[in-house]
């Protein structure tokens, strides 16, 4: 505009609109731009041809266990940060744990399900089976009493939640708390494995990952699951600003109770925690081709490459590595794209390195030039 | 996991990860964290029907006159921040300005031209008519050789681009410096206008709104345009972490130098610039409905209301004022859904308050609860 | 350092240094990069000559009232968002209010007093009278027996604090729940005013500010309060990322309860909300030159203007209005820097528009060039 | 405030205040929210007990040379950046090096130094020697000419440098364009220390450490340098929303060229580039006593435990190792504290292992609990 325009602002005041506010009323000034705007910031990873993807948490804590926070907190945060599905999974064992609180095992799901409804959250009644290792801790998910799964032995606890219709996970196999050098596996987790009791596994848990566990899950058929069991206000713990929370992508019919239900029992389920996801290498193919698009310059640039636009329409992060050194490697940021260079045009063997469809193996893919 | 965690944690050392990095070489340590990574963040705006949405800014200077970066740099803007098209337009009459710096008025274009390339970045050949008002300033896109337009008599540049095919801009009618209490139109400009050598109107300029332009442009059918004018460097000026640049959106049959210039021709833009939006009804009408969707709960809650979630997939932000005063009214950010609830079911009409389809008039819009 | 430097980066990759961490173990990999650190940010407010500055909230909500927080969590916010003082102030006449919680009016005290010693936050034993209006509600704080306070009559609670020692804040008086049309004193507030029962009112709550109060404050010597009236998680509620919590500041002879209480009812406070501050103009003027230095440049510039650096050391934001309208308006944001001109040197007189001194007054300053 | 509050918010709308700016005028409406507030961030760091401490960068390129930005805009990059002195270092031989572009050696010095002036940024007088290994690149501050430095052999160069009062720093020695497998000290290099021509090492250089430099500095008594060597615009090729830019710290006298300039021949320097800092014993040790202070927790906790308040004033991190393994490490960000505990009280012996003084070697410091 200003042909001389002067690039030497000294004191650009853009909010010095002097403070009329105080004008208005001497009596009640409303100041909402001192609060935050309450929304669903919505997820952004792309459905499959046959199936919705359904962000879930299915490891939670509340006051009604060693949590902090009041059943509602859990609805909300699930809904602002743009999960579909919760379970909240007190201790059974020592529920409740804290002075003044009294309830059954029942209570934390009560308390929490009209917010549920109002926020249009999926929330599934479960417990956690807090026992010493073996068989250690286990989530029992779409169970109807809690209360029944509050057994002297282990095995009734387990079995239990099985005849109620319980998906049941073996919860953070690798918890140094239980497992303090190792990662194995149980003549128990293999019975129940075996038997279909048990149906899934935390390869993720809070802040930690068990890489053994992909392995386990190949090999068994299991559901692959990632969880925050969060105990502290998520946004104290997780620095949300970076990454979602950790949570399991369920590949469900539809957006409901028994949809999620079927998927989890067909085990069509994948894990996502920091720039990391694990999962059966079919999904996470069509996750991957659904994610980004590709778009390749017609002609060779003046020091005659080839260029291709990698985009990025997910929030998920991409590192995909060259399997022959000669290509350059890259990162593919969410919501980003980025132009890569190559020497000769075809097609070019890559792997996601911060993929996983088995214990140490990334998801291979292929780009073309 | 903890069922006694300490919620006690004093001081959890995320990035304690004692120095290591420095043992590894005392010649030469790499230090990747301290760059930033450059990627394209892709702008989110839908497409229409028939019509790829391209993200443009026609109003742009470089060290060849009154800005301070060299052409590059403004390829490189507008591709980090996800847009489609630029126009560089370096004043015509004062080109060169600067000590020490020559070239000619196809300069800034010729320099820029192999980024461009590099980029993927439609780059348009323009430049900038600057006279006195009337007719005041002008960009002149598309034309062959900027060189030409350097006449001694306004009328004379105009035309002159006009020969050369050029798209003519009329830009900040409404800047201070050149109308102190008003924003009129001349004799000239209607001229211009009737005789199809103007095509657009800036709607706004780098942080300046013409609220009276939108009403010229429907009368007249011209391309509505918002541009930033930028002299500084762009991530100075403006704060990008908060809004996009302000532009133009072209509707075109695809993403190319002949649909751009065929679209801008049939005057098929709309103006975006903070959280507003300008265009013509037909347009933000098609805009607003492939942005938004609904949700619609099928009961009432507990307090007998019905509720609605609206998610905005889209980085347009809505602020949705009901009409009827018994409704409330809300606003969904980029990327976010709410729930809003009414004490009945059926059609309402709200206005989209931030949006405006001519001079003083909102986009209108029913939500059906 | 590169003479022909490749500006032209597509795809810098600063964070591919491809997932070596995976190797290390298969059992379990700490990720602590998934996890915010906790540290406490410290509160950037001058101390006075003769006081510590201690940032308070002494108005605080948690489960065993109607907050949905255990009391540990309103300890550690407090020294994560570095507080040094807080009281917690459930309603007295409905608490415990929620299913499955029992305890009496001074369990949130009791179980957050371990938190608070761990983090050194000082904890305030307090309990908030919950009447209609008038009395309304007012926060008894620095009691011994909080139980005590649940009479039948609210004079009887509000008498009962005084003899406890108790220091008395008349909360939220324009709260249009109770005030819906105005923001009045009763008699009965009068008469608990002239009789040192009622000692502080807050001119701000939550989100609201009631401007009228500082001339109540100023008239009676009243100690000027702003408080968060938090019930949900403060990072939840409040938009920390832009501005501290609402707070009271108080001028204490250290770090002590005992100096705490004293300040109090000696009145030496200040109310900080948003970008506001309302205080007494001597403690005002006093936080002003602690907060703010000035460095004139010691010649005129090219164009003949004097110039001063204005530097702002603490968290406070200040808008500088000219009182002569030659002189630039501008304002200061935290911990920055601004260069003001003039086009003669000499003293010139502002006012810090967005701080109070009572009703619609600001504080006066004077600005040297 | 509400003793039955909506917890339960759907969407709290803290910006649909309608858009009412725009019934103001039709003609022309400012959107000052549109535009950054340009201020002058400053740099927490302390000063020394007998010196200032100057922020500079030595190490800077414009349009001159194969930097992207006219010189103005490095000028206005330090003030915003908080930083007290610069060098634009543009290469001698190949400058300039731009289509359009003449001018001769001194030009971006020339064109830079009213900013400087209007801004109060120190501006140093430089150029960069650009000579292929040995001697490699050296930049030549204080010079009073350019020009004389544009010589045939890189020896004349630098004595002509030397002649004219210069200080002369050896830019960048583990650069792998010049020393692709090792960073070592050639005989010119020697000589040229031994002679006291050279009198600074750059030991970091815009992303890239050279930890062996330490060892050299430390041994010649040369001043610690650290550089940004900017070709393009600093805020697109730092992060500075997470670090500052790399810099040099000079402890001088006072804010003026003289003091600059003796300091550094004094060779009273640090270097700091992201998280790290290097530079001599005496001076980091001060540096670290006057950032963090220590509070005591008078008394053991209910574990037995000892408590400690560690806090940090400055833009510093602090990573803190225990040397004795029981003791906890940790670290202290800006602006941060953190309580850590420790099972006796007594004087305990820690690394402060981000910081550097000596090739591989820490500072040593002493924490009391």
């Amino acid at each position: 505009m200003n042909t001389k325009k002067m690039l030497f602002i000294f004191a650009v005041c853009a909010c010095c609109s002097v403070t009329l506010i105080a004008q208005n009323s001497v009596n009640n000034v409303q100041m909402p731009e001192l609060q935050r705007q309450v929304q669903r910031t919505n997820i952004r990873v792309p459905n499959l041809d046959a199936y919705e993807t359904l962000k879930c948490d299915f490891h939670i804590h509340t006051i009604f266990s060693d949590g902090v926070v009041w059943p509602e907190i859990r609805v909300r945060e699930a809904w602002e940060e743009g999960l579909d599905a919760i379970a909240i999974t007190d201790h059974i064992e020592r529920n409740p744990s804290k002075p003044h609180v009294g309830g059954d095992h029942n209570s934390s799901y009560e308390v929490a399900l009209s917010s549920a409804r109002n926020y249009d959250i999926l929330l599934i009644k479960a417990g956690e089976i807090t026992r010493s290792m073996p068989p250690g801790h286990l989530n029992a998910l779409f169970v109807d009493d809690v209360n029944k799964l509050d057994t002297e032995k282990p095995e009734d606890a387990i079995m239990e939640a099985h005849r109620q219709g319980g998906f049941l996970i073996w919860n953070h196999p690798g918890w140094k708390a239980q497992q303090p050098d190792t990662c194995k596996m149980f003549d128990i987790h293999r019975k129940l494995i075996s038997s279909g009791v048990i149906n899934g596994i935390e390869v993720f848990n809070e802040k930690e990952w068990y890489p053994i566990v992909m392995s386990w899950c190949v090999e068994n058929n299991l559901a692959v699951i990632a969880t925050s069991d969060i105990h502290d206000v998520n946004a104290h713990f997780y620095p949300l600003e970076k990454y979602h929370r950790p949570m399991t992508l369920v590949f469900a019919k539809d957006r409901s109770m028994e949809s999620l239900k079927q998927a989890l029992f067909e085990k069509r389920t994948a894990a996502w925690f920091g720039k990391y996801v694990a999962g059966k290498e079919n999904i996470l193919n069509e996750l991957f081709r659904k994610s980004v698009s590709f778009r390749t310059f017609p002609e060779p640039d003046a020091k005659k490459q080839y260029s291709i636009e990698i985009k990025n329409d997910s929030d998920f992060t991409f590192e995909l590595t060259a399997v022959s050194s000669e290509l350059p490697s890259f990162s593919v940021l969410p919501n980003s794209s980025v132009i890569v260079k190559a020497k000769q045009n075809g097609n070019f063997a890559y792997l996601v390195s911060n993929w996983f469809i088995n214990t140490g193996k990334n998801l291979p893919v292929t780009i073309t030039f």
